[in-house]
This record gives structure tokens, sequence and C-alpha cells, in this order.
């Protein structure tokens, strides 16, 4: 299934970081967690890899919500949000809640994780 | 479906934060981040929930692997461990890998789940 809602962008790497992050600032989530993949494969296992960024976006509501509808729901959270450079430029991909619904049968957390992939569908086609 | 491999403990909740991280560090895995949600929530919302907190698990080597296999995994990294307490004490989450399995059909994913599935049940076992 689906797992990703993805763009690949003509920005610079520093470029989608910084627009993704402001989308993502639009539609509630701030960026709690910042993940550079490269640099930590690189320090911990001296590979080299592409840049890869793993950003953690956290809209305080939704988690406040998700967390009364599943205790555990925090397993899920903050929702990713990668940004990624290959061959075919520099990509931006955000997780989508879809899988959340399709390993949690849960009707109050599928409410609010079809808002979020609204609002998660609003920030990629923004960029 | 299962998502969390999970145990309830007689451990206080700094104490449960600090076995887990040694336990995750035997079998491999360094703490990258961690969320204090409790916190996140009162000032953001002001709203008061029990302590909880997300720690972002990651074992390098797994994660240059699972990132060779598949190029967006990323979007599942790092490992969620959750600590939170409530009436029954305080329990310790991991995210379950398989829930990987179930989403992404990618033998050689696979294959690394089912060890890191592994590697968070001895954690979660030792404590």
């Amino acid at each position: 299934m689906q797992y990703g809602i993805r763009t690949t962008t003509s920005y610079s790497f520093e470029q989608a970081v910084e627009r993704v992050t402001e989308e993502l600032k639009k539609e509630g989530f701030g960026v709690l967690t910042s993940i550079d993949m490269k640099e930590t494969l690189h320090k911990k296992l001296g590979v080299e890899i592409g840049r890869y960024t793993i950003l953690g976006a956290c809209n305080p509501q939704f988690a406040n919500n998700a967390l009364k509808a599943e205790q555990e729901i925090g397993l899920f959270l903050p929702c990713n949000v990668i940004v990624y450079e290959d061959g075919a430029g520099v990509t931006v991909s955000a997780f989508d809640p879809s899988v959340i619904d399709a390993v949690i049968p849960n009707d109050a957390l599928h409410t609010l994780s079809r808002d979020v992939q609204q609002r998660l569908r609003n920030v990629i086609a923004a960029l």
C-alpha cells in the first residue's frame, strides 16, 4: 500500500527542508526533531549516502486527540517527513496516515488520520 | 494487528527510561531523539496528561541496510519506543516492525524487520 505522500521538487536540499517546514507550519505542524541520516551513518559506520533528513512533525491538537483515542499512538508519532536527494532531484515525502488505519481499527482515530492526511497532502501539493 | 511490543513494569518513570535505554544499547540501538509529550502538550495547549515520552531508537547498521532495501523506509525511522504512566504503572512499548511487513512488500526489508523485531523483544523481555 502507499505509505508516503510525495513530490520531487526542483529545490535545493536546503530549500526543500525550509519550504516543507514553512508549509507544515501553515497546517499547524511544528518540527520537533530532525535527524540527518547522512551524517549519522557517516559518523557511526563510515558509509556515504546521499543527503537524507528525517523531520518529526507534530500538530499538538491532533496529537492530544489521538492520544485520547489510542493510548499507544505515540508509537506512530511524530509524523515523519523525509527529504532526500538522488539522481531524480530532491524528494519530499510525508508519512501517509492511512497506514495507521490499516493497522489500528479505531473509528475515532480514523477520523483524525483522514484530517491529518488531507493536511499533509496540502503541504506536499504546495511545494 | 499488534503494533507494540510491550511490558508494564514496576520501575519509576525515570528508571524505566534509563533501563530501556540501556537495554536498547545492548541490542545496538542508540536513542537519537526524545520527545516529552506531557511537556509538549502542556506548553502548546495547556492540557495535562500523564508522563509520556517517545524515544527514537536507531541501530545504524540496520538503518543503513533498510535504506538500501527501501528508499523511503525513513518514514518509519527511527524506531519508536514509548514510556508512559497510567493507573496500571509504567509501560514500555516498542514499535513492532511487523507493521512494516504488513505495509511494504519487500523481501529484503522483511528479513531485516524480523531481526529488529527479535532485538526489540529481547529489550522488552529484559525489563
